[in-house]
């Protein structure tokens, strides 16, 4: 047996996984004070072991934390604080995007390597050669929502950076591109409930504002996905996050920008939608020593 | 021992390989009848050899070229055509910017995971993960000069898309964007004879045009580093090529404008020039089963 644990903001999500399947798998608060004590808790009685896995929403390197911005833990010995429970148990960890990338990467078995991004707050990512999460030599391999891939806007991104993908392509990207436009096209959007989703709606309903920002925020990411593809070259893209609840609307759009971007020797890599929504972190944590 | 066999257009360049180290190396012309037989007449000599490895200017999969346009060899099968020979010995092949990268890598032995860019008539260039090379499912990994970086020229690349890396960082597109502003800006470069190269030497003698030309295509440069660093996160970048004849002069550019646009994660990669020249498809394509 083997522990998938996804470390999130408000519930820690507990798999105990055999054979690449979620056997069972429970939740329990994130509490920063007792965060991996309580874990222990909650799986002590568990039976034969072999293998623990973290997901974590921040940055992880060799076991050890060093910063979870949404439950403010920074500095944190993985090894210290949880091995002691599980003194004979191989841990590994890395942060949560990699574990779902790992995860979709595992549900899509006919695929040896795999870039997954997932579309969310900001925009994640994660890559899988030969069945083998990369983590990078900074623990950094992944982090595509920081490419400089839009010139034009330029916007501010949380990371210090201007023009990063997550400027544009993310829930908050949508939104910051729907206020950008709002004044140059015909749009039904409220902009005092504006929100991500509704802009997809609006886009869907043939909305002149909403078909405008999504077709943007669709095409940088066609673009990003060329500029990976002739980086790493993979097997097939998987798209996921709480913004791919706009299903083949967004993914077609996608598709349509990529093959528009890529370079011919790469134009027919498989795009398509993550299928294991929140469970893909624990799958992919429980395999981290694969 | 090994062969590292680096195919160009001209030229063959055999290399009898061992311990990591080029022990001979020696030439023979490139004929397209005959480029394999004369291969074997040339090393059908040299005594224990394990395995023989080939870098080819052109797409190659599986030991299957797919094309060398500047040799016109197409739809060949390496096994077929070379393996009669050495039936008893392990052959392996990719294209010449891989086995250069992986023979910088191997030269750069204090890092293990590499991504090597070659500035030359176009860019190339290589990825190497955890000391092996990472060809990629269609062939393609390193083939980071048809990224999409520029849409503010947005020029027409050979491959058939725009705005590609090359169009602006390569030798000739250094040329292209010299022509382009040349009324913009005072110089003394003689646009009957123009080269790379002049245009570097103008730039490093304070032509006014030249070091617009250089800055902005080591701004280029820079970007794509960024780009290809929160991708796939390596411990080092290296960089080859004719171009980087202009040494330092350019690398300190390329570095200056990496860390501007890299995420804080990857901002500390080193990135330096290639130090084997010439004989870095030699050791790489003598290293490919690695």
């Amino acid at each position: 047996m083997r522990l998938g644990i996804d470390v999130g903001g408000t519930t820690v999500k507990i798999g105990i996984i055999d054979d690449k399947k979620i056997i069972r798998s429970f939740a329990i608060p994130t509490k920063k004070e007792t965060l991996f004590k309580d874990i222990y808790e909650a799986v002590k009685d568990e039976k034969n072991i072999e293998f623990i896995g973290f997901g974590l929403p921040g940055t992880v390197k060799d076991n050890y934390i060093v910063n979870l911005p949404n439950i403010g833990i920074k500095d944190v010995d993985i090894n210290e604080e949880f091995k002691k429970y599980f003194p004979n148990v191989k841990i590994a960890s890395t942060n949560d995007a990699n574990a779902a990338a790992l995860g979709e990467s595992i549900a899509a078995s006919k695929f040896k390597s795999t870039y997954f991004i997932t579309l969310g707050t900001g925009v994640g990512g994660g890559y899988v050669y030969n069945g083998s999460l990369v983590n990078g030599s900074h623990a950094c391999a992944g982090e595509v929502g920081h490419s400089f891939i839009d010139p034009v806007h330029n916007f501010k991104c949380g990371c210090g950076l201007n023009g990063c993908l997550e400027t544009v392509s993310s829930a908050t990207g949508v939104v910051r591109l729907a206020k950008t436009y709002k004044d140059k096209f015909k749009t039904n959007i409220d902009f005092d409930t504006v929100s991500c989703q509704k802009v997809f709606e609006a886009a869907k309903s043939g909305d002149e504002l909403g078909l405008y920002v999504v077709n943007m925020m669709a095409d940088y990411l066609g673009i990003a996905l060329a500029n990976i593809a002739v980086c790493c070259d993979v097997d097939a893209f998987i798209i996921g996050g709480g913004v791919m609840a706009a299903g083949d609307f967004l993914l077609d759009k996608i598709k349509e920008s990529y093959v528009r971007h890529a370079h011919y020797g790469v134009r027919n890599i498989e795009i398509y939608k993550a299928s294991l929504g929140n469970q893909a972190g624990m799958l992919g944590a429980a395999y981290l020593d694969e």
